[in-house]
This record gives structure tokens, C-alpha cells and sequence, in this order.
């Protein structure tokens, strides 16, 4: 990895910063570091590592390497740290092992940057969900009565890891029937019966990037009010969709979703935000909700997102029909469309 | 689950506390809860969660369940919090949220609890140990020429899912020749070759518990350096684990390790602790170092840990022999002997 990404953080920040959330670190320096942390000021760039990673690092990191103990020379009279993943004792750390620093909370330093993906990115993001795509299809063809939410889960994991995928970007959510109305239900024991519908929220993660997709399918002949609910939200999805450009507010996109499932008069039955940023991690800022704390970001051309609308009943079921987006200059591409 | 886990924390903690690391709050609570918050005093539990959770909480939580926003009634003056787990920025967030309480930090208010393992949870380890160690053998079945770290590693996780196990405790350790020098090294695409050593380092989690081993394997004739190490290791490793009892300073048994080593002249090439607390999560208190933070933690019985001495030297390999131990009335029982 060269050090462009790193120089794109010097010339952003304003305060010279210690970077450690093992994304950042990962995304920085190309380097998996259970414990690492990056120094970088307008001027300097320098990755403390203890002496498990100091070998490799120095190989391998573009910029300059030490070993942790050195962090002590360093002689700034104030550095940021990153207050949204640094706990509180080590804050106190930090104070106490630097004694003549003045310790700045700056939450976060690298979001803006992790937040437009570059185009080795896109097409890493593309590549997990293709295969999260797949993946899912799988899972269709093997639905027959008696089946378990389980074994599905199981075999859409073998199916990931055997086509390339490192691991899961989360716990496969497989859910029949009414098990379908709770968006955090997981994979359980529940045997699949005519009628179900099967709603299927899955992601691989694939040189590094999470995949993320939600299908729902009908299993027989469904329930009355799931085809409607089926209606609005992919209906929802669609509009908050289209208006996906460079300039937009982030938050009008849930917006749009919450009007329309008003003017239904199901709003009641949507629980949750219409999505999250993904890449290196699984949910990454900005989160996508109209009321949110990220609500009025402007949408830049590079990110890349999940749309994911949903309606839930308790005792009866639930939708969700989710996609991963990029905004494009003139739009937004939708990954696989299958 | 029954609520006498909350009971005991009741009785040991002196202030009331917010308890919200994950694992804390599935191993007191028994639910799997990606935010919440148990408030438990010496009187009085109450899990707040957000309303994804409630109807599950409400259903199964062996205490008091509320919404989040009703955190805002508590009246203590002084509150805990988990100061190992909340961020910087969660603390101002309680500061801001609650102006009328004083927050005090208590660094994992569980960890003593969770050290201690109940005849269930010591069940669950057995168990997820058992399918580690079959997983190993499966391993050590498809060592051929040609075959790859990464090809094994697929396996074994294949393996494991399909026999009981939720997921792997963490991303497979299997590195053939050199690769087995660098104790940090994950399974990649090396080919086995006539003359190696093997290392693997591997765990299933069954039932939520962790699995840990670490075994060698000669493919062909070994370099005689690597045979010497296996057997200071494996000596190391036994006089180790026959000082375990209760009452003995942890600390003590990597000691123990530190001075064979010292005497066979090869104390540089041992990099890292003896172990680890393990339990539902993969790395718990106490970490098992002789000039580490915990090393005057007392052994007690029910504690369960792992012994992992290792040797490495870079451009040859390294060794590391690595079991489970639960500390017993008497002395210790090792899981998984094969």
C-alpha cells in the first residue's frame, strides 16, 4: 500500500493525532494490528508497534515504523486521540504516560476519509456483495419444508468461505414466518412451513469488505399483509433510491421513507434506520436516519451505503429489502441487482 | 438463566454500577444484546435496552427490564461505570446525560465473576475444547504435499461449524516451516513441504464458549533445533501446570516457564505470556505474565486459563504447545488430553 491515504489525513487534520481503531489502522497503513498507533500531523507519519508487529510493519507500512516504547520521545505540547473508541481508562493512560501533553478529544479523525471510498474500495464492496448475491440464491434453492433457519445459515457460510470470502460480516439473519418481525432475530431452530415467508440478511466479507443484502421470499403462498408490506417498503426503497445524488442531505433520504410508510399508515411498523455506511467494518458512519446524529451529511460522490426500508408486525411478519449503494457524480449504482 | 449471578454481583459491588460490555451483560443476563445497560446496586437490578430488545428482554431477563429513556429516573448521586469498556466519549455522554450524578470509574465490575467458572459454563468449555481438538486431528488427517495454510484453515472451519460449533474464537492460526516463528501469523498461502513443522493454533466456540489449542506436527523429518524446542516446551509447559492449585500466585506459573527457558539459554526466543483467561470471550482476565498486571491474582478453584508456552526463532520456526486448564479443589484438570 502506498502512503496516499495517510497524506490525504495529514493535509485534513488540524491537530496532530494518534489514530488506533484497528479499521483506521488497517485502512491507513494496510496493516491487520491487533494494537498499533499511528501518529500523524501535518508533517509526520509515524506507526508504533510493539515487537510482535515490528518486523512486518517495517516491511510492509508506508511510513515511518518505531516500536512502542518510543512513543515517549515524541515532543508535541498537544495531540489528539481518538475519543470515540479510546475507553476512558485509557484516557487516564495516556495522561498519565504523557504527562506533559495536552490530550484533545477528536472523535473519529479518519471517518471523512474511510466515508468515500476509492475505486480498488468500490470494487472490493462490489465483489462482497456479488458473492453475498450468490449466496443468498443458494439459500433459495435449498428452501423445502421442515428445513431449519440453522442449517440454511450453515450453508450459506460453507458456500461464502468456499468462494472466496474470509469470513461473515455478521451473524446470518435467516428468519421464517413471524420470527421474520424482528429485525435482530438470528438464525434459529425453527423448521420452515408452507406459507412462510424466509427473509435473508446476509453479507460476506471479501478482501476485507463486508457485503450486506436483505431478500425476503415467499415460501408458498404468503400472508395477505406481508405482499403489501412487501409493496410499500420496495416501493419506499425505490424513491428514497432515486433521490440519491452528490449535495443531498443524508437524512432526507430516511425522510422520504418515513412520509411514504405515513401517507400507508404503517409508520409505526418501520423500527429502525434505513441504513449505514459499510466497508472495512460492517456499519460504519454515517448511519442514515432522519433524526440521526449523521443526518445532515451531504452525500459525495465515493460512498457507499445500504438502503434497507422495512415493516414489521409482531405475530404476523416482517419485511426488509435492503441493497448497497455507491453515489456516482450524476446518481448512485446499485450492486448487484439480483 | 437465573438471576444468581446478578444476585452475587449485588453482593460484592460497594457502589451501584452501569455494567454494558456485551459480555458482561450476556453472562449475567443471559440475552445476546448489542446495546444495553444493567444498572445493579446492592438492592435493586435493572436492564434498560432500547425497544429492538424489549419484548425478548421483557421475556427473558432475570431481573427488571426498562426502556432506555428511563435511565433518566435513576436517583443515585454516585453511579459506576465500566471504564475498561465505555469510551472517552460515552463518559462525557453520561456526564451531559445525568449532570446530577457523580460518575466513578470502575474498571470491569464482572471480571472477578466471570473468573470464576460455573460446572455449566466449565461443561461448555469441554465441550467447544473437544471439537477444537477433533477439529485438529481433521487437520492433521489432510497434511499432503501442496496443501495450503489457508486450504486447512477453510477446513477445519467447516469442520467445526458442522459439528456444533457457532463460529471459531478467532481467525485460524496454521502456519507450516518458518511461518511458524511469528507466534502472530495467520493461515495464508504457503504450501506444505517434506521437512516441515506444523503449527495450528485453532478454536471453536460452542454453546457461546471459547475453544483454545495449540498443537505441532512433524511433516517428514523435523529440523533438529524445532525438536529441541518441542521438548523445553512441553517440559516447560508440565512443570508449569504442576505448580496449579488454589492459592498459588498466577504469576508465578509463567515464571516458572521464564526460568526453564533462562536455564536452556533460549529465554529470548519466548515472546509472550503463558495465557489467558478464556471463557465467553476468547482473551479474558487474567492474562497469565509474570510481570503483568494480574500477576498477583490468586488461583482459585474454577478458574479456567490457558498454558501456552512457545520458542520461536525467525528463519527457522517455532513451537508452541497450548492446552485449557479449570483449576480444582486440589490442584488442575486439563481438557482435551489428545
Amino acid at each position: 500500500m502506498d502512503d496516499s491515504r495517510i497524506r490525504k489525513l495529514s493535509q485534513q487534520i488540524e491537530l496532530p493525532c494518534f489514530i488506533e481503531q484497528t479499521a483506521d489502522l488497517l485502512y491507513l497503513t494496510g496493516l491487520d494490528l491487533s494494537k498499533g498507533r499511528l501518529f500523524v500531523s501535518k508533517t509526520d507519519a509515524v506507526l508504533y508497534v510493539d515487537g510482535r508487529y515490528y518486523g512486518k510493519a517495517k516491511k510492509e507500512a508506508p511510513c515511518h515504523v518505531l516500536l512502542w516504547d518510543e512513543q515517549k520521545n515524541r515532543t508535541e505540547k498537544e495531540i489528539g486521540f481518538d475519543s470515540a473508541v479510546v475507553s476512558y481508562d485509557g484516557y487516564l493512560a495516556l495522561k498519565k504516560g504523557f504527562p506533559s501533553v495536552e490530550w484533545t478529544p477528536k472523535p473519529s479523525p479518519v471517518r471523512n476519509l474511510r466515508a468515500i471510498k476509492d475505486p480498488k474500495e468500490i470494487e472490493a464492496l462490489k465483489k462482497a456483495q456479488d458473492l453475498t448475491a450468490r449466496g443468498i440464491q443458494k439459500v433459495i434453492e435449498e428452501l423445502r419444508v421442515g428445513v431449519t433457519e440453522e442449517e440454511l445459515a450453515l450453508n450459506f457460510e460453507i458456500f461464502c468461505r468456499k468462494n472466496g470470502a474470509s469470513g461473515l460480516s455478521f451473524s446470518s439473519i435467516i428468519a421464517f414466518g413471524e420470527n421474520s418481525a424482528y429485525p435482530h432475530y438470528r438464525a434459529g431452530k425453527a423448521k420452515l412451513k408452507n406459507g412462510d415467508v424466509v427473509l435473508i440478511d446476509v453479507g460476506a466479507v471479501v478482501d476485507k469488505y463486508n457485503g450486506d443484502m436483505t431478500r425476503i421470499h415467499y415460501f408458498g403462498k404468503p400472508d395477505d399483509r406481508i405482499v403489501h408490506f412487501e409493496k410499500l417498503v420496495s416501493h419506499a426503497q425505490k424513491k428514497a433510491m432515486n433521490h440519491i445524488k452528490p449535495g443531498v442531505k443524508i437524512g432526507e433520504l430516511d425522510q422520504i421513507v418515513q412520509d411514504e410508510f405515513d401517507k400507508a399508515n404503517v409508520k409505526p411498523l418501520y423500527t429502525h434506520s434505513l441504513g449505514h455506511g459499510i466497508g472495512l467494518e460492517g456499519h460504519e458512519f454515517p448511519k442514515i436516519r432522519f433524526d440521526g446524529e449523521d443526518k445532515n451529511v451531504i452525500l459525495k460522490s465515493g460512498m457507499v451505503f445500504t438502503v434497507e426500508p422495512g415493516l414489521y408486525q409482531p405475530g404476523v411478519g416482517g419485511v426488509r429489502i435492503e441493497d448497497m449503494v455507491v453515489v456516482t457524480q450524476t446518481g448512485f449504482e446499485m450492486f448487484s441487482q439480483n
